[in-house]
């Protein structure tokens, strides 16, 4: 066995603890330093906020630059924003720290979309400081993107790319189902969704990421959203939908290129949402059509993709990656 | 666009012509040569025995070293056996002339299996003349290993991984039909099975592949295969099996490690299959099931896996690769 990889957790929101965790349960690696700027957090033992019945000898801190300097860590865990701009400056510190970092991040899942100055920026600075940055998750990260672009592998022809994830919400986090709106009004939710406030992020990533991968230089990415309305009375465990009130949130994008819609990634997450699954069909010869049965869950995948790319990461060339430069994924021993 | 990957056809069987055919329609990729032992096609233009209805202005050659010293390719896609102990003198050929080398040979997916010092020789040769080797395809290469493995990716801890994959072999070419033995009588079979003519190559090296990825140091590889009965008359377009005959073949591999089945591949390819279909089951946290329905046509995905590795196998690091090492595989453009 190697030495063991040394981990900074760094966010301990209900994805950041449930991938710190998941580190405790790796044989091969080891948590070093946690970093939350949560008053109630900071100055206690890890072990505490994450409920694991132990002390862990791991002080949660809030100032991550001094933490860098003397944990002789290896990787950043890094959990706190769905927003590049945002996780920039923390990503540039850990960075400058010397560690490597996958983030949670959904927009720096494909940060050039976006934020391509920056992203080159960043770029530039784990190669510098000999560094792999990665953005990853279930969604983005793995089942609308990764997992498809591997799929087309075995096409000899690819025309189009259709994912759909459909996740019952109401078998989800309290977070989760309040982020779709379940039991709101449908005037609620629009207001909502136009201050962005219900939004997956990361749906028009996944999307270039893919155009990306497949030479596909888009004429147009368009992404819309809509609320799935209950037809009849919906009760989970937190909230209650009315009939004609909102059930939750159908989001979709879609890419164009030479006139013909060739991408498109349809994310429906909403309370009693039947036959939830991952559906990737491929438009080529072979036609593939692959169907995860139930779908993937987050709450679980996410925190799993995390800590299965810390190998590979540690491993990789310097610099800003994507999943599709990182190598195969899979499970961490 | 970079410069065209210059690409050998070596073998010119069914899967060898059908990768010759897509490289012909990558814009990327350019045919510079063409090996087969075969007297009727030696001397001819590869245009005529591929049937594109052009000449192609390259002639198939019996004399390998000579036209590699010749056609300054980049790349050979060595389609002629199943078996590592004799491809292996065509690689060593291959690689010291410094060219990388994918290859459809079912032993050279996993080489280390059954050929331990070959394999460590190879390597050993790859690194001296910095050349990349694989050994891919559809099955073994892909749909029971590569995508498997992935889909680990998304598990916080696995238990044990199942592939199931059922081939209709009525639909498929009658070169697969007559190796499934469509038709014979069970006595016919069992002969066939004991000479190991009967028999798909290739499903304990994606296992044993599997477990070494997931560090599985496995007690015990057990490989059976069985007929298939027609229950019914089934009538293919090549051949009839009458009830009491073969329809076809049931082939499982199973891996053991700490006294339990961790690892299961079942392959069923048999004239009247129903729901012909890929089926990955991950027995794990959390639990996964993907289904590919109807299956991945292996007469055209085979050459899609093998022309989509080009590109990054001419990236990869020297040495004998495996799919694990190649990176994420995708279709090449």
């Amino acid at each position: 066995m190697s030495k063991p990889i040394r981990v900074i957790a760094y966010g301990l929101g209900a994805i950041g603890r449930a991938a710190a965790e998941l580190v405790l349960k790796k044989s091969n690696m080891q948590l070093v330093g946690a970093v939350d700027l949560n008053p109630q957090y900071v100055g206690q033992d890890l072990g505490s906020v994450l409920g694991v019945g132990r002390q862990l000898g791991v002080k949660i801190t809030d100032k991550p630059v001094v933490l860098f300097a003397q944990a002789q860590a290896d990787v950043v865990i890094h959990c706190t924003s769905s927003s590049f701009v945002t996780v920039y400056p923390q990503l540039v510190e850990i960075v400058r720290a010397g560690l490597h970092c996958v983030t949670s991040c959904e927009e720096a899942m494909f940060p050039r979309y976006r934020n391509a100055q920056l992203a080159g920026e960043l770029d530039d600075l784990c190669i510098k400081k000999s560094c792999a940055v990665v953005g990853t998750g279930v969604n983005p990260g793995f089942v609308m993107d990764t997992l498809a672009l591997a799929l087309t592998a075995a096409c000899q022809n690819l025309e189009a790319v259709r994912v759909l994830r459909v996740v019952d919400a109401a078998t989800r986090r309290e977070a989760l189902q309040r982020k779709v709106g379940v039991g709101i009004s449908e005037a609620e939710f629009q207001q909502l969704a136009k201050d962005q406030k219900i939004r997956h992020v990361g749906l028009s990533e996944s999307l270039v990421f893919l155009a990306d991968a497949l030479g596909w230089n888009l004429a147009e990415v368009d992404e819309s959203i809509a609320p799935v309305i209950a037809d009849k009375r919906i009760k989970t465990p937190y909230f209650t939908a009315q009939p004609g009130s909102v059930a939750g949130v159908k989001q979709v994008a879609t890419g164009l290129w030479n006139g013909k819609e060739v991408l498109r990634l349809e994310l429906q997450m909403y309370a009693g949402a039947a036959n939830p699954r991952d559906e990737i069909v491929i438009v080529g010869n072979p036609p593939l059509k692959l169907v995860l049965d139930g779908g993937t869950p987050g709450d679980l995948a996410t925190p799993a993709l995390l800590v299965n790319s810390l190998p590979s990461l540690l491993d990789a060339r310097a610099g800003l990656h994507t999943m599709r430069t990182l190598g195969l994924p899979q499970i961490a021993l």
